[in-house]
């Protein structure tokens, strides 16, 4: 067999997940078959099934790769002193996500938003997929509440509501944008800064007391 | 034919789409038959049939209920003044929402918001439910939106942030909570209302300079 490189067996793989993507994010995980990723990679079975076994795979690997950029984005962001406010945080990471998958696109528009709502859709009927899920979910919701932390810490925010709440908010936050984009087409990550600032201007005085 | 009150018809349409949410949330609009309706809600074809053409009716008949609902609780914030706080207001609106469908469980947890990831699966491929979601999810945003003028007007919120990003940014924040109990199972709706006090702790200075 000759000797291929590891920057071919990379793009290889790269050309696979994206092929796969894109599938999931059209017709949905269910209704996809290795036959559709195939023909939507242009690559024979046998080149295909040497890299992923089945859709499973496909899918969980799909997920990690995002889940483990977003992560390492949060982490980063953790070890700057002061962290950046959460609206900055926000914006840099889905930027970054958002643009990374920007060549991927369905009837136009951006694939991810779908692709992010056709694996939310899977995950009740899949245990795999949750467990992957539920997996880099936490680790997110961690490193975001240790930048929490450090806004207590600095005094910046209220410190009488637990670090794991505010996680979940912002999670909550970026997520719901991500499936309005599916539901209703492409949008400025700026929006959600923007609403994001306009709430730390409230004067929350009267939610105190 | 025997004379049936409205209170009758009222309920069987009630069963009929109950049983449907629980279908869709179970396995999705695309594998759900009306079959497995009928059986879910122990009723005849014809009984359903005089209700219901067909699944596209039932999911958008549910998904309309949901949406005037929710635009009913916040046109009547709108109407308060001084309108109540963001967070404040997010709890109101989504406790009852989920209150209402607390009789509807899958595994022992709530089914709605299982239901509203699947319907949200569904829109690439339905065009009649794209339109309904969009129409609802226009009104909510404008209810929103007032609702933020409101704030900007009372001075209790920064007045350089055009309404609307407030409004999506808020209206994400919700539909995020939604989607994160769907994939990891419920959580009280008070997490959601710190997340949003914590954000409204925060010194903005910051991101103003």
């Amino acid at each position: 067999m000759a000797r291929v490189s590891q920057a071919h067996l990379d793009a290889r793989r790269r050309q696979i997940l994206d092929a796969a993507a894109l599938c999931f994010a059209r017709n949905g995980f269910h209704a996809t078959s290795m036959q559709d990723v195939l023909k939507e990679a242009d690559l024979s079975a046998g080149a295909v099934y040497r890299y992923f076994s089945g859709k499973e795979e496909l899918i969980a690997a799909i997920v990690s790769e995002v889940l483990g950029e977003v992560r390492a984005a949060f982490e980063a962001a953790a070890r700057q002193s002061p962290p950046p406010s959460p609206d900055q945080l926000v914006v840099t990471v889905l930027s970054r996500t958002l643009a990374l998958r920007e060549s991927l696109t369905l009837d136009g528009a951006p694939a991810f938003p779908r692709l992010v709502v056709q694996v939310w859709s899977e995950v009740p009927r899949n245990d795999e997929l949750a467990a992957v899920l539920r997996e880099g979910y936490g680790s997110v919701r961690a490193a975001w509440g240790r930048i929490v932390e450090a806004y207590q810490e600095a005094g910046t925010m209220r410190s009488d509501i637990p670090p794991d709440h505010v996680a979940r908010t912002m999670i909550a936050a970026v997520l719901g944008f991500i499936a309005q984009q599916s539901l209703f087409g492409p949008a400025p990550v700026e929006i959600l800064r923007d609403g994001l600032r306009a709430l730390m201007s409230i004067s929350d005085a009267e939610s105190q007391a």
